[in-house]
């Protein structure tokens, strides 16, 4: 893809920076640890600071310092799984803020005039993203209402360089999966977003649904999966056609201590670590592996030291970004199904290891 | 002052590390942000992770990835401040730890058995800091039983580099002062701390004391004014012949959002700074200043992002440390007095000027 603000090989990782920062780091640690685009919230940006301030200011990327391209989502996602209350109508959403209660509204109009504003590189159209469970009926209605705001929102679309993706709804039933891609496909847009799912389904549903998506929307077109996922999804996605992503876990689990490396996922304050004065995962070239120890991070992390959260950050956000740069080397070299025997097979071959390990810490605790 | 991991021009400034960290930043951007030296706490990484699990993993400097100077403090005023419970004989200190509540003792022998397995390059002796408003036998005894435990921190001291200063006490009494200064220098230390101030005692009550110090002790040797303080602060006591400081202010302050700048100090969250484009403070080179703007500050501290207590971390330290550089710069043009005049008249001339904005900010709220 090829963006205002550089050129972006697919598929790709965006951490989330929900209020114009991803939690935990700079933007130049960001792109050191190979971060190539990011995602920021609408919602969030509208609610604080505000959107036309972000403008005044210079847009986005020069507010927060980031010189990479920048996708916002539509915001549609966050009235339902933030907002105390929620009105859907014809022409929007009428939503609280969970900041401070106060009433507001979003249209296709105000959303194309928010993310105008920002002035983000690749935006989404207003979707309705329907609740978990929500029965056949209503999702059909949510369907309708999706593709009638996209078609609002490509009206209002400027020509100013903004890639506008539609965002497919149809819950958990094919078939309305298959509405909603047809009719977004119909009206033509820059690229597809796969929305509603990582919200409680099971995978199986989810793999089903990405399945019967996938097939109806462009081979040439990128199709993102909207909130997802742990490594594991990411790469069963890419095997389906996926070819962005976004998710937090990156992030939030690394604020929690929980790192990720090659043959599974760490705990950082797990006594094991204490004296262990190797970094997270040996070889890993990132900032954090190169200069400090798991013992270190351990100490770090129990005196919730901000650096804690820094230090982890980076090196999971590392682990994503390699782990799509591998995938994407694999695929040019047409050897995609080998990099995933090998992803799986790393974690197989020390399953064994590490439950020794757990097991050796639990002795260890037990024996206090 | 020459140390193993490098040469100190005095008068220095030192951020506080406390848990083997300096709160909000890394290593590397403490150095960029000028800092030459910092400090460490004895008492906090005795509790945590302890002196023998960090020389283990090569000491504290390959522990923390800080390889400049580190001094350490004794343990002796944080048993004070931070111990619930304190008995101290003549043998040394049992406290409580505050993090867990179980019972340790601090005596000579194993603050310097502490400090040698940390391998600071500048240490201090254990000392008794006579609670803030101590009668006068009680701080009379407080000196005997300091300089006491000093010489026999001397007698432990082994051939290993490492810096060993005395810590004068004495309360607000300067005749104890002076018993204090004049009984270490006796013993003889490679340097004197002054201990016991900034624990509540008025302005003049401290100055007073610096100067009764002061005095008894050799020139040629540092001085370091402990826990002390604002840049006010810092100027009045090299005036006075003090060369070394520590003080949380820099990096705490800039964790509750207050900056320092040559004109005042600026609360970030002010309403007046949410549109401003303009750095913290112009022509200022630190990375904060060069990258980001106060409204950009302002946001991400509203929205409480780490990234808000690193940014105004690094610009308070870079304030510090160049203030340190200004001072040292002009003790060596012989013009000290001259920068003073300039430091405070950059306050003076700005007096009217930050009324003016504070004014205008109030009347902006009360106006909605």
């Amino acid at each position: 893809m090829v963006t205002e603000h550089g050129r972006l090989e697919t598929p790709v990782f965006m951490p989330v920076g929900t209020a114009a920062a991803i939690k935990g780091v700079s933007p130049d640690e960001a792109r050191d640890a190979g971060v190539k685009i990011i995602l920021a919230n609408t919602y969030h940006l509208y609610l604080r600071p505000g959107h036309e301030l972000i403008e005044k200011l210079g847009r986005l990327h020069r507010f927060m310092n980031w010189s990479g391209p920048i996708l916002t989502d539509s915001g549609g996602f966050q009235t339902l799984s933030l907002s105390k209350l929620r009105t859907i109508s014809a022409s929007g959403v009428t939503f609280r803020s969970h900041l401070d209660g106060s009433t507001h509204f979003l249209g296709p109009e105000k959303v194309m005039e928010i993310q105008r504003a920002l002035g983000a590189d690749i935006i989404m159209a207003l979707d309705e993203c329907a609740p978990f469970g929500a029965d056949y009926d209503y999702v059909l209605a949510s369907v309708k209402l999706t593709e009638q705001w996209a078609r609002q929102c490509l009206e209002q679309r400027k020509d100013n360089g903004q890639a506008l993706f539609g965002i497919v709804q149809g819950g958990i039933y094919p078939e309305l999966r298959e509405m909603s891609a047809r009719g977004l496909v119909s009206i033509g847009f820059d690229g597809y977003s796969l929305g509603g799912l990582s919200v409680g389904e099971d995978k199986a549903t989810r793999e089903k649904v990405i399945r019967s998506t996938r097939e109806f929307l462009p081979e040439e077109k990128p199709v993102y999966l909207m909130g997802v996922g742990t490594p594991e999804d990411i790469i069963e996605s890419v095997k389906m056609g996926v070819d962005m992503f976004d998710c937090v876990m990156p992030t939030r689990n690394a604020r929690n201590g929980m790192l990720f490396t090659h043959k599974g996922r760490l705990t950082i304050k797990n006594a094991g670590y204490a004296g262990d004065n190797s970094p997270i995962e040996e070889g890993c070239e990132c900032y954090t592996c190169s200069n400090y120890s798991r013992a270190y991070l351990r100490h770090l992390f129990l005196s919730r030291e901000i650096l804690a959260y820094r230090l982890n950050t980076i090196h999971n956000l590392y682990y994503y970004t390699h782990l799509m740069s591998g995938i994407r080397q694999a695929i040019s070299e047409d050897r995609l199904a080998e990099f995933i025997h090998g992803f799986y097979a790393q974690r197989i071959n020390n399953q064994e290891k590490w439950q020794r390990e757990s097991l050796s810490i639990q002795k260890r605790k037990g024996g206090r």
